[in-house]
C-alpha cells in the first residue's frame, strides 16, 4: 500500500466536518461542499448538481469518480442528508462532540460517518487499477424522488455502470461488523376505501353502512398467508396500519370507510402482483384501492462479493458476519437494478435518535474494513 | 260538550306563542311561561321547577295537573325544547310565519305545535270527571338527563301516577293520523377498544397490531342476527357506526385500535343482555368494552287504549291508522314505566329540518282528534 497523506485517513476529522453541515432531508449546499473538498484532492472528478422542487426537493447529488486506467469499477453509495434531530440532545447535534469514546452528532452513524470512514479509506486504495465512485444523495431519508433514481438516470446518461456496489448504511447491530445486508424486502403502502350511504340507525334499511364491507375486506387479508419465507427472506408480512371511519354521531350510518395496509414482501412477490391481488378482494366489496410501491425486494445471492466483505469483517474484527436481509427499505433497491449490491456500515442502535454516537474507533476500523473490501474486489478483478 | 273560550280553542295563536320563545335544547324560561299562562287559566296547578348544571343542563320541568273528582288520570307528555334552528331559514325561526297553509318556525311539529293542539283540546274535556296533567320537559332532544325522568321521580315522590299516557311526539308520516307509535325499540352504543403494542412494520414481531383482533371482533358482531323480528317489532339492527385507529405513519403498528356499535333492539332483548353478550366476543379477542343505554325498548300491546285513538284519527280524517314501532327513541321508554303510552301527533317530514312547519289545519285537526281521545279515555273510564 503507497503511503497517504495522514490527516487524510483518519475519518474523525472527516465526520466531524460533514456533521458540522446541518443538512435535514432533503439536503444541499454546505456539506456537499465539505465532501468534494475531501476527494477532489484525491483526483476525483466531482459532479454536483440540485434538481427537484419543494417540497421534495430540491436534492443535491454528488456523483465522484476517479479512472485509474482499466479494470473494474468499485461504487460506493451513501447519502448527506439526515433526519431531524429533534429537542432533547445534550450537545448540540450539529456540533460534533467527542465524549469518551464517542463521536456525538446528527448523521455520526446514518450515515456521515460511515462515509467519512469511505473517504479515509480511499489513499489506500489509489493504487489500484481500475475506477472507484461515490455516488452520494442529499435524499435517502425522505421520499426519495429526486435522490438515488436521479443519480441512476445521471450516471445512464453517462454511461457510468459500477461492476459492485457497497452501500454504507449503518447495517451492524451490537457489534461493528456483526451483520451485512445482502437484500432488502420490498415496500408497498395501499389504501382501501369503501363508500356507502349515510343515514340514521333507526332506519338502516335507507342507508348503506359501507363498515361490514371493509371488515369482510381486511377479514380476507388477515386471512392470507403470502408465503413461509425462503433461504434468504424471512416471510413476506401485511399489517393492517389504520382504520378510519371519522363519525362522531353515535346515531349515524356512516357514508365511507377507509382502511390502509402495509406489506413488506421478499423475492418470491412483486408489488405489482399484490396490489392486483388485494384490488381483486377490495373490488369484490365494492371497495377501491391505491397503491403505492416504496420498494420491490431485492437479493444480491451469497457469492464472490459477499464473501470478500465477511473476509474483510473477519480480519479487521475477529466476528462471523450475518448475511441478513431484514429491515427497512434502503436506496439499495434501487441500486440493485445497476449490480450486485451489499450494504454495510456503522452499527444502527443510535440511529434516526437523540444523541446519535459512534465509537471513534468504529469510525478507524470501518476504514480499515472498507478499504480491504475495495481492495479485495478490485485486486480480484485485476 | 261545554261551551268555551274560543281563544282558547284555536291552536294556531296558541303554537305561535310557544314558537316566538326560543328554547334550543335544554331549555328553561319564557316558553314555560307562556305555557303556564295557558293552563292556569283552565285551572291547572302548575309546577315548574329549574334542575341540573351545564352542560346537560340546567333544564326546567313543567307538571300541569288539573282534578276533577275522583276518576282516571290522563296524562299528555311532551317537550318545549328543540333542536338548533341551523342557517339558512327562509323566515326568522324564531318568528313564526304563515305562508298559504303553513305555519314555518323551529318547534312547529316537533312539538310546540302538538302541544298548542292539545291545550286548545282542553276546554272541551275538562268536565269529565277524574285527572288530566301535562307532563312537559325542557330536555327532550338533548342527553334527557334533567328531562322525563326527573318528572317522573318528581311525580312518584308525590305520589302522581297516570292511568294512561299520550305522547305529543310527530308520529305522522305523510298525513296527520297516517301513524301511531305503540312502541320503540330500544338503543344501545358500545364502545370496544383493543390495546396492542405499537411497533414498525419491518419488525411486526416486536409490535402487537391490535386491528387484526377488531377486525375478527367486528365480523363476528356482523355475523349476528339477533332476531326476526315478532308481531310488532321489525328485527333487531346492530349497526357498527365508527371504526378510528388514528395512526398516520404507514410504517408504523399501532398499539390501539376502537370501535363505536349502535344496537336498535325489540322486546326480545334487553340493553343488558345484549350488552353481556357483545362484551364476551370483545374480550375473547383481549378488548375492552364500554356500553351506554340509551333506552330499553317499549311495547304498548294494542289495546283499549290504540283503539280508540284509532277511533278518534279515523272519526277526524278517515283514515286507517298504523299502529308502528319503528323508527328512534322518545321519552316514551321512560313513561311506559308508568302506564300504558302511545305516542301520537303531527307530521315528521320537516322536524329537526330548515323551515320547520306544519299546516294550520293539521293543528286544528289535532286538537279535535286529542280532545276525541281525551274523552273517550276518560269517559270509557268512568
Ligand atoms: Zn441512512
Ligand atoms: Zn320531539
Amino acid at each position: 500500500m503507497p503511503m497517504s497523506n495522514p490527516d487524510m485517513t483518519d475519518p474523525l476529522p472527516l465526520a466531524q466536518r460533514l456533521i458540522a453541515c446541518p443538512s435535514v432531508t432533503p439536503a444541499t449546499g454546505a456539506v456537499f461542499e465539505a465532501l468534494e473538498a475531501m476527494l477532489a484532492p484525491l483526483g476525483f472528478t466531482v459532479d454536483r448538481w440540485i434538481t427537484g422542487d419543494k417540497p421534495d426537493g430540491p436534492v443535491e447529488n454528488l456523483i465522484a469518480l476517479r479512472a485509474n486506467g482499466p479494470g473494474m469499477h468499485f461504487a460506493f453509495a451513501g447519502h448527506l442528508d439526515v433526519v431531524p434531530p429533534g429537542n432533547g440532545w445534550a450537545s448540540d447535534p450539529y456540533q460534533p462532540e467527542v465524549r469518551g469514546e464517542l463521536l456525538h452528532g446528527r448523521g455520526a452513524v446514518d450515515m456521515k460517518g460511515s462515509i467519512a470512514s469511505f473517504v479515509a479509506a480511499l489513499p489506500a486504495c489509489l493504487d489500484l487499477p481500475g475506477s472507484i465512485s461515490l455516488l452520494i444523495t442529499g435524499d435517502e431519508e425522505g421520499v426519495a424522488t429526486y435522490g438515488t433514481r436521479a443519480i441512476m438516470e445521471r450516471m445512464a446518461a453517462q454511461g457510468i455502470k459500477p461492476d459492485l456496489c457497497l452501500v454504507g448504511e449503518p447495517t451492524s447491530v451490537n457489534r461493528l461488523g456483526d451483520m451485512v445486508k445482502i437484500g432488502r424486502r420490498g415496500s408497498v403502502n395501499m389504501w382501501i376505501t369503501v363508500a356507502g350511504t349515510q343515514g340514521h340507525v333507526a332506519y338502516p334499511h335507507l342507508a348503506d353502512n359501507p363498515i361490514p364491507r371493509l371488515v369482510r375486506i381486511l377479514a380476507a387479508i388477515e386471512a392470507i398467508e403470502l408465503d413461509a419465507g425462503n433461504d434468504w427472506f424471512q416471510p413476506s408480512n401485511i399489517e393492517i396500519t389504520d382504520v378510519s371511519v371519522g363519525n362522531e354521531a353515535t346515531n349515524m350510518i356512516p357514508g365511507e370507510a377507509r382502511a390502509r395496509i402495509s406489506i413488506r414482501f421478499n423475492d418470491i412477490h412483486t408489488g405489482a402482483g399484490l396490489t392486483e391481488r388485494i384490488q381483486a378482494l377490495v373490488e369484490a366489496e365494492g371497495g377501491t384501492l391505491t397503491s403505492q410501491i416504496s420498494g420491490e425486494s431485492f437479493l444480491t445471492p451469497p457469492g464472490e462479493f459477499s464473501t470478500l466483505i465477511s473476509e474483510a469483517i473477519t480480519e479487521a474484527t475477529g466476528l462471523t458476519t450475518e448475511l441478513s436481509t431484514t429491515g427497512g427499505t434502503s436506496d439499495a433497491r434501487f441500486l440493485s437494478a445497476l449490480c450486485p449490491v451489499v450494504e454495510f456500515g456503522l452499527c444502527n442502535a443510535t440511529m434516526h435518535k437523540l444523541d446519535e454516537a459512534v465509537a471513534v474507533q468504529d469510525l478507524v476500523t470501518l476504514r480499515d474494513i472498507y478499504t480491504a473490501i475495495v481492495r479485495k474486489a478490485m485486486v480480484q478483478a485485476a
